[in-house]
């Protein structure tokens, strides 16, 4: 069997209207979830674009260089403001032109009279695309090199995203430990500061403030692709929280 | 008067928690409407990005070149993972030390006996910062030349934005339509795609689809600093909503 290593992703979220404020994201969380819990892809950047041609083209070679895969979101409809298809095709120097099998899905789909134009684009893709079926409405994603891009619906972008499984390679699953106290971070700082020293190579120790039930709390969460390294820093957490008899809310 | 120019800004989260799914952001469609609608800044890109001392120097240096401001979040509390300070320090090459008014704010805050290193780790900022004060939790945000740091805790730092204004130049204000619409966006894509050529340098139009009532709906949004070309752009969508007898849900 061959040895799983760890694999990298980036997301690029391309639209206006994020980034005018009018719309929530919630794209970026769910993909974040979803690659690290089901193919142990580490996402380590998350950028979000406006629909400028130029901005798109140079994220996507950035990117694509830098990480194992990228995936966009958003522009892949029929409308003007649609644009990912022909600035990925401009990114890698790819023709941008009707992929033979979507515009048959799409074709069949809408029925031929019904199939204008504005449906007849979201058939255009870069040159040799590989497809990403779309259960819910038809318009099928697309690969192109390392480029995986969904639209930006969230509920059709979570209907797809099974498919994109046989195009990854899974990488080593990072679990996570998280201990919920009471107290505050920094009555515990410099102990979590030193047990992250000790574990520096093998997990990471995150600490994370909340309100809850009227309390102050922190989050203690620690990842790591080893179990046995997370039980480790887990028992050494252990052992500071009951010597600061500090109250536990759950583990 | 001196006249208001277009005015910019890029976010940068800093933030394991993101990255990994288990946390929803929630700051970054928070920045983006309250600078756009409170500063007449736009947003032109978002970031998010791991607590890594070396990524978070390349971002903060890239970023402040290209756009007016940087609004960082996330990485300012008390524990071993909050290095946005330290970061920025070397980033700018600039001393990373107690600054004094901050260090006076938390101490009083604490009380001499409470005041322990990890809060003390919060009054250390790169050199000459000026404060962001912070009326929630009293650990200042802070300003290095032209990037505002800011916690990452959503509550804390919705409390403290109010007190970043006084030290940003404002913007044109971009001014929105929004007319929702009962079709699919292939019926009106062409036409949506000659209204954004013919305004192409003052107005940005832009198309959305949504489901609601059991329906396909689209909401169309025109954005522009001129309220006269909104209101031009506004008459030539209604005529061709008319002429294709398209129901309107609300305007």
């Amino acid at each position: 069997m061959k040895k799983k290593k760890k694999v990298n992703a980036a997301i690029l979220i391309i639209g206006n209207e994020i980034l005018s404020g009018r719309t929530q994201d919630k794209n970026i969380s769910f993909l974040c979830n979803w690659l690290n819990s089901s193919c142990g892809i580490a996402v380590l950047q998350v950028r979000i674009i406006p629909d400028v041609e130029k901005i798109i083209i140079e994220n996507i070679r950035s990117l694509s260089k830098k990480f194992n895969y990228v995936f966009t979101t958003g522009g892949i409809g029929p409308t003007h403001d649609d644009i990912t298809a022909a600035s990925i095709s401009k990114a890698f120097k790819l023709k941008y032109k009707y992929h033979k099998e979507a515009f048959k899905i799409l074709e069949t789909y809408y029925g031929e009279g019904e199939f204008n134009d504005g449906r007849k684009k979201m058939a255009k893709m870069p040159a040799n695309a590989k497809l990403i079926y779309n259960p819910s409405s038809a318009a099928p994603g697309f690969i192109t090199k390392n480029v995986l891009s969904l639209p930006g619906v969230p509920s059709i972008l979570n209907s797809m995203i099974e498919n994109c499984k046989k195009y990854l390679v899974k990488g080593l699953k990072v679990h996570s430990k998280t201990i919920n106290i009471f107290t505050v971070e920094s009555n515990i700082s410099k102990q979590l500061g030193h047990i992250q020293k000790k574990y520096i190579k093998s997990v990471d120790v995150g600490s994370y403030p909340f309100f809850r039930l009227g309390k102050i709390g922190v989050s203690i969460v620690s990842r790591s692709t080893s179990k046995k390294k997370l039980n480790d820093v887990n028992k050494d957490l252990m052992k500071i929280i009951r010597s600061k008899r500090i109250k536990i809310l759950n583990i």
